[in-house]
């Protein structure tokens, strides 16, 4: 009790200096980077930023993270985070530096920011985003949530989502909304092995500015105006790599997967433009396209789960989507066939199944008990 | 020798019917398809063209293959593929539809044709093409041959390199060159396992000839009007394989290999069109692109041996490219090095290094003696 009073303060503290450093320096305004969320991925990213700020002068020293409150061995994680400079429950043995200050309290969390970075599962967003008060005027975020959402059978974008949401607090501001997509595995970047990955943002100027806050040698972003087309490339990615996973269950070969990937990387393509304006062909080249997808499709849980499907269909034994979840992904969740079935839903509303043979096929095997052997059936 | 002698009747009389299969059927010319090659994928492609040919009326019924004599156990190949309908050396186990006749007088096989199919290692071509005579006015011709050569620090297409040699035959036609390239390992293909080609053609009516030559549900081509930008995807793909390979063999995960991928296909049709005009940028994204480079990047050869290269290298006990392809090749040569030799000197001569920095990475690994793990020096 003695340690959270004594860190009250601390926090207390930091945030006044937070404060102090809002004003004018050299008739600039500094930028003020918060980051929402404090997983795996999140706290990858915060390693990543923490320096990037410390580097360069257009950023406060102080990135400030909230992180969902949990006890871990009877101390609480922001403390745990604040005291030892590391997330020892969701990325053991990474260090931060010491200006990533890990926050509980949400409103605290985003005052006076000017940079917001959200990176949390989806299910939390109608929940916290309204509660979001205090950023400073001006605010722009960015999306590292690889996800969607349906509504009347048309595909949601979650940065889309998140601007929203965001609109429901009290003085809610307009936020400008990018993303971050890419082929990062999240224990990779961490380590400092070479990643790329893809801002997708709205304006060029922006999105300099958010490869300034996440850019490294080892951590290579670069800049696509097309956030639709990036964000859409992270979800669908999911549902592309339940088919490479069929074909390695099945035993073929590196012909037919290379197929699969290639279909679904143009049948992605196909979908973000048919609902969404401004998508570019160029951004299924860049790493959030082509890299992540391929890097799904050989490594990644919904591959994994899919090629058990397959073995277990093959071998007269299927095995239920959530039974291979429970036994295989140690309570991870399947993105995949969640994912599969909405955008079908958005598909077969649209009419247009002849557009989208390698989606529908997935569909089929998934949930109509199609035989796997049935996902080359793809006759685009 | 008497098998020899019958077998020389047998095939006068398949000649007779050739020339008489000629004529104008329902008013229409049938086109006459010859194979010149056959190896392993020569031979998987025969399989596939002689069953087509049989499905179509477009099509004379017989499609004769030229192959390079070779005593087998006491026979002559040409005799063993004619009585047993299999290429037992190259293709063993795979059965030709009956109408496919070997060959081994090269003028005799390519007499009449209309469409030439070439798939041989490109090395003979100098000493096969210019005695080529005998082909139908307004032959037509498509390259399977993966490679590429340079003159002068100029890349030269392997098709135009045909076309060429083709010229210097007596009385020789001017030949349309398309190519076939795309993610085709020979034996998976040969087995009927999915795979999809592609066809680079000049003219989209060439382009639908070839597709009816070659396509079946399982063996599905789609054709581009991009010569140059499908077969330089065949070429460097094998440069980009080496990068792969050293990824791998310092166990770098798959953030950076996909990345390696991704740039690797970039650079690829930059270099395409920087020496060709009419290069697409749709063309990277078929399966002589992205679906090849993958394949090749995951399987093949010159992934492998470069792999050998970076863990040979990071133990302290190098060892030489010709001594890792004499050990795990099996007689098989290791084409990405040349190619990333010659693809350099280009580079080089354009004075464009800085435009390429994956392939000059590669080129400095590999000849040079940089360590593998410059590999990620990529900042292009």
């Amino acid at each position: 009790m003695l340690r959270v009073t004594l860190f009250s303060a601390v926090l207390a503290a930091a945030s006044a200096t937070r404060l102090e450093s809002l004003r004018l320096r050299g008739g600039q305004q500094k930028e003020k980077v918060c980051i929402i969320g404090s997983g795996n991925w999140g706290s990858a990213i915060a390693k990543i930023v923490g320096r990037n700020v410390l580097d360069r002068d257009q950023f406060e020293d102080e990135v400030t993270m909230w992180v969902f409150q949990e006890n871990v061995d009877g101390k609480n994680l922001t403390d745990i985070i604040n005291n030892e400079h590391e997330n020892v429950k969701y990325l053991p043995g990474v260090k931060f530096t010491d200006n990533v200050v890990a926050d509980p309290d949400l409103t605290n969390a985003v005052q006076g920011a000017t940079l917001l970075i959200f990176v949390l599962p989806h299910q939390f967003l109608g929940r916290i985003c309204p509660q979001m008060t205090g950023m400073a005027k001006g605010c722009r975020a960015v999306s590292l949530i690889k996800g969607i959402e349906f509504k009347d059978s048309k595909p949601i974008l979650i940065s889309d989502l998140l601007a929203a949401e965001m609109k429901k607090g009290p003085n809610a501001p307009d936020v400008d909304m990018s993303v971050l997509m890419g082929a990062n595995v999240a224990n990779e970047v961490a380590k400092g092995d070479f990643a790329e990955a893809t801002v997708g943002c709205t304006d060029l100027a922006i999105g300099a500015k958010w490869v300034s806050v996440f850019n490294t040698p080892d951590f290579k972003v670069d800049p696509v105006m097309d956030v639709a087309g990036a964000e859409l490339c992270g979800a669908l990615k999911n549902v592309v790599a339940l088919g490479a996973g069929f074909c390695d269950g099945l035993g073929f070969g590196g012909n037919t997967k290379a197929a699969i990937i290639r279909i679904g990387l143009k049948e992605t393509a196909k979908f973000a433009k048919m609902f969404f304006s401004g998508v570019q062909d160029d951004t299924f080249m860049e790493s959030c396209g082509l890299a992540d997808l391929v890097t799904t499709c050989f490594g990644g849980r919904n591959r994994k789960c899919a090629d058990i499907y397959a073995k277990m269909q093959k071998a007269g034994t299927p095995k239920a989507w959530d039974v291979i979840e429970t036994e295989e992904l140690n309570g991870q969740k399947l993105q995949g066939t969640g994912t599969a079935k909405d955008v079908m839903t958005c598909i077969k509303a649209a009419g247009k199944e002849k557009d989208f043979p390698l989606m529908c096929q997935i569909y089929r095997i998934a949930f109509e008990d199609a035989k796997c052997e049935t996902i080359i059936q793809i006759n685009n």
